[in-house]
């Protein structure tokens, strides 16, 4: 193929785009509004997110409960736009996740989260948006336009810039090198080849993601990805949880994408048990450890690549995947 | 077919299992446990569960969240077993829900709830089990034996008994009245025909299952089961989000079990958007209204029996399901 997409150009900006966070002026952002946060001592966090955003919301969850140990609450935006609760949200953040920041519904739950005494906090790509308005503070996400329908270096900013107000939240160092380093890395895991991923994905219509904790937020972006652009039913587990009953259909060649470390706790020996009773198991490019918040996020982006491939290779558009819309207006 | 499954018989045992809770100890329980809640006003609840239990534990979020105004968290056990994270729970609940009770990451995940100062509190059918002894509360889900594999009677039971903690958590006299009806209606709900879901479900391998609000973890509850059961491969979507990406798959006559009434608010839109593009649409048989948090559960007791009749169909044990055990030990 020749013709170059707009999607797999905004692959290639990922690394770019993290960079944009390293500048001056959203640095100066992070760390006065993550200061803030470590001044507040919130007793939870609500985020307020659909689609992509809520899996880079599931991201932030497990970096969040992890490092900071308070409870992580992704709210439906129904809760405020369709049954008209009244929500009590005295010392907790709302942070709403969105490229747009267009969706009638968040707009809603963001005002109920804002009226309930939370405090309120939108990472977008669009500043001028109705979802920004609707938070006190508004961080730009610096991805840079997207064209393409799947989002992907917005995606990887909304990860990004979470992290970094959590890093100036938490005063943490080691989390502060890892986000800097993230640029060159993330070019590095561009480069790595994941051609067997990529054959899997061209001929399957089935497919069972499973990673664990900081790297369930990226399964379900994998997962929502492959039904996108690709037209493959996929669908993201605990690879934990996937014991609990998803595993019976795990058999006969169901082909399996394992993201994450084999030698993570557990990971392994569900792998084994997995072929033991006949699934296919992938693993994804395996990248060189930066941080447990990170790695996952390292792993996606030649993922991605793999992903913009096989769609090309079964005719269909990445920029344009059938009956979806780059903005989906839902009440 | 002459021979009844042990699932069969625990399906029509649902009633029963839910008129229990009536009885005037585990309501001494419910009241005084409902009631401590009221006076503590908890800021936010984390959930403690896997499998099954956290589609019920799903259904209480929305349920708290509606009338409670608290945000809930379902916090992946790996937070305390895995990665050991320490937790800051001030004027939380931790509130584990387990039939058995004997996984050691809920009990870890449970121990570290306790340590961060979270109020612990257990529904579980097993209340001398490890994870009842590492919570401050317990309550019997009153469920009696259960030998299926697949969870029915304790899965009800698990939402009822959460459902009448937070009746007298919120002093909400209405639902109370609807959990005193809801045996009755749920006798009658299991005399509904399914049969169209039935005939769908012993000859489909893929099915995705949409639902709103409080209906979302049942969804993720017929997902789950469809896949242990019937070896279908089944995903859950709110059926806003549905329309985000999962919906470019939702062609060609795949189908979609959509749950709720259709006059929901956006429900039909949904409906007649994914029939337009090719999508076969069933929904679950229509119940009376009793209580918006409880019609969907009414609505799963039907489709539990379609459940079991398909995979008896397609010759499977309902039972004893390939490569699952009745508990599931994970780290």
């Amino acid at each position: 193929m020749t013709a170059t997409t707009m999607m797999r150009r905004e692959i290639d900006e990922i690394p770019a785009a993290a960079a944009r966070l390293l500048d001056a002026a959203p640095q100066d952002r992070f760390r006065a509004v993550g200061r803030a946060l470590g001044r507040i001592g919130p007793r939870a966090v609500v985020t307020v997110a659909r689609g992509s955003s809520d899996h880079a919301a599931t991201c932030l969850k497990y970096a969040i409960e992890l490092s900071a140990g308070v409870p992580v609450s992704s709210v439906g935006p129904s809760v405020a736009s369709i049954y008209g609760a009244a929500l009590h949200l005295d010392r907790v953040v709302a942070l709403g996740v969105s490229q747009s920041g267009r969706s009638g519904d968040l707009v809603a739950l963001m005002r109920a989260c804002r009226q309930g005494g939370a405090q309120t906090l939108t990472l977008t790509n669009s500043v001028d948006s109705p979802l920004a308005g609707a938070a006190a503070t508004v961080l730009d996400l610096c991805a840079g336009p997207e064209h393409a329908v799947a989002a992907t270096k917005s995606f990887t900013n909304s990860v990004l810039s979470g992290l970094w107000l959590l890093a100036y939240w938490r005063g943490d160092d080691g989390l502060q090198a890892a986000l800097r380093a993230a640029p060159d890395r993330l070019q590095d895991a561009l480069a790595l080849t994941a051609a067997p991923l990529r054959e899997e994905l061209t001929r399957t219509d089935r497919l069972v993601v499973i990673a664990r904790g900081p790297g369930l937020g990226i399964a379900a972006e994998v997962a929502l990805k492959a039904m996108e652009l690709c037209g493959i039913h996929a669908s993201a587990h605990s690879s934990a949880e996937v014991l609990h009953g998803p595993s019976a259909i795990l058999r006969d060649g169901f082909p399996v994408l394992a993201l994450g470390e084999p030698a993570e706790a557990g990971l392994q020996d569900t792998i084994d048990r997995l072929e033991g009773q006949g699934a296919r198991v992938l693993t994804a490019p395996a990248v060189t450890p930066l941080h447990r918040f990170l790695d996952p996020l390292l792993q996606l982006a030649p993922v991605y690549g793999a992903l913009e491939a096989a769609a090309r290779i079964r005719g269909r558009n990445p920029d344009r995947p059938e009956f979806l819309a780059k903005e989906t207006l839902t009440v």
